[in-house]
């Protein structure tokens, strides 16, 4: 069995539009204070083994800001909690860049040793919020070549070109290789 | 026996200083995700009795900014390493608020149940980098009251005014009044 580690439902229900065989794990993990995505899924998945049986999937999700080479990152929650959405659109604006990726990567362990990354990545701008939205930084980043933002963009829309989405479809191939 | 958990020289002879008879543990511990320094302190005193036998010091230093509403406090660590000194100075001008403050906390752990937090803070402003040091952000920081900044100052002229003194002294008295 595998399972996709998570207590956010709206994530779930990404992961189960591509790989509906997955099943939710909703267990609290230590996330290590690290600007490097992989690192904090590693130390995920390792703990996950020592709490449960059968592979797991954790998934970590980052915003990356050009006029702060790459930060916040996957520390973009205590940017949120704090400066909120309105601060982190202040700070594109004054520091004279609106640029950002937003990446998420998506590691799959089917045991101790066997740890595989899969990766997508969105390039995009960061704007004034626009459009309600219960995943956090939705309402500030709109992807290129589009005219909404994430947070304006119905779950199916959104869903469709998602960073996520990306990186699970290649899970996705990746696993039906194997089969 | 107390040790005072860490890998940084300078900050070791801060303790020393203040507390002759602690002795230097360095030991890597997991630093958690968090704006909480309480917080990261607690699970790195915990894993140190997990490792190895005596009473644990662990000690936060934190870099707080008005104009990012706190940020990126114990995360500055991260900044220091992408944007460096003239970023966070640079963010401070652009934002328009100078103001910062420096806060050390010091986690004292007796055993396993007894976690005692003694802190330090110094007010001052986020400036454009003056003066070498090896001290992380300490060419930014101009304490209230002061010309020079931390790195601008002598070793033992900065140590005089510093948080973690502060907070070093806070906890020499605790010990003192338990002998």
């Amino acid at each position: 069995m595998i399972y996709f580690i998570t207590g956010n439902k709206n994530k779930l229900e990404e992961v189960k539009a591509v790989l509906p065989e997955v099943e939710q794990l909703d267990i609290d993990l230590l996330e290590i204070q690290e600007i490097d995505s992989k690192e904090i899924i590693k130390k995920k998945l390792s703990e996950a083994f020592n709490r449960a049986e059968g592979e797991f999937i954790v998934e970590d999700t980052s915003l990356h800001l050009n006029c702060l080479k790459g930060l916040p990152g996957p520390l973009v929650k205590w940017f949120l909690k704090t400066i909120g959405n309105d601060g982190l659109a202040g700070i594109a604006e004054k520091l004279g860049s609106s640029r950002a990726e937003a990446k998420t990567i998506i590691g799959y362990a089917k045991n101790h040793e066997e740890i595989y990354f899969f990766e997508g990545v969105i390039k995009g701008q960061i704007v004034k919020p626009r459009g309600e939205s219960d995943f956090g930084w939705d309402p500030i980043f709109l992807p290129d070549g589009h005219e909404k933002t994430f947070a304006e963009m119905g779950r199916e829309e959104k869903n469709k070109i998602s960073m996520r989405r990306e990186a699970l479809n290649k899970l996705s191939e990746f696993l039906r290789a194997q089969e």
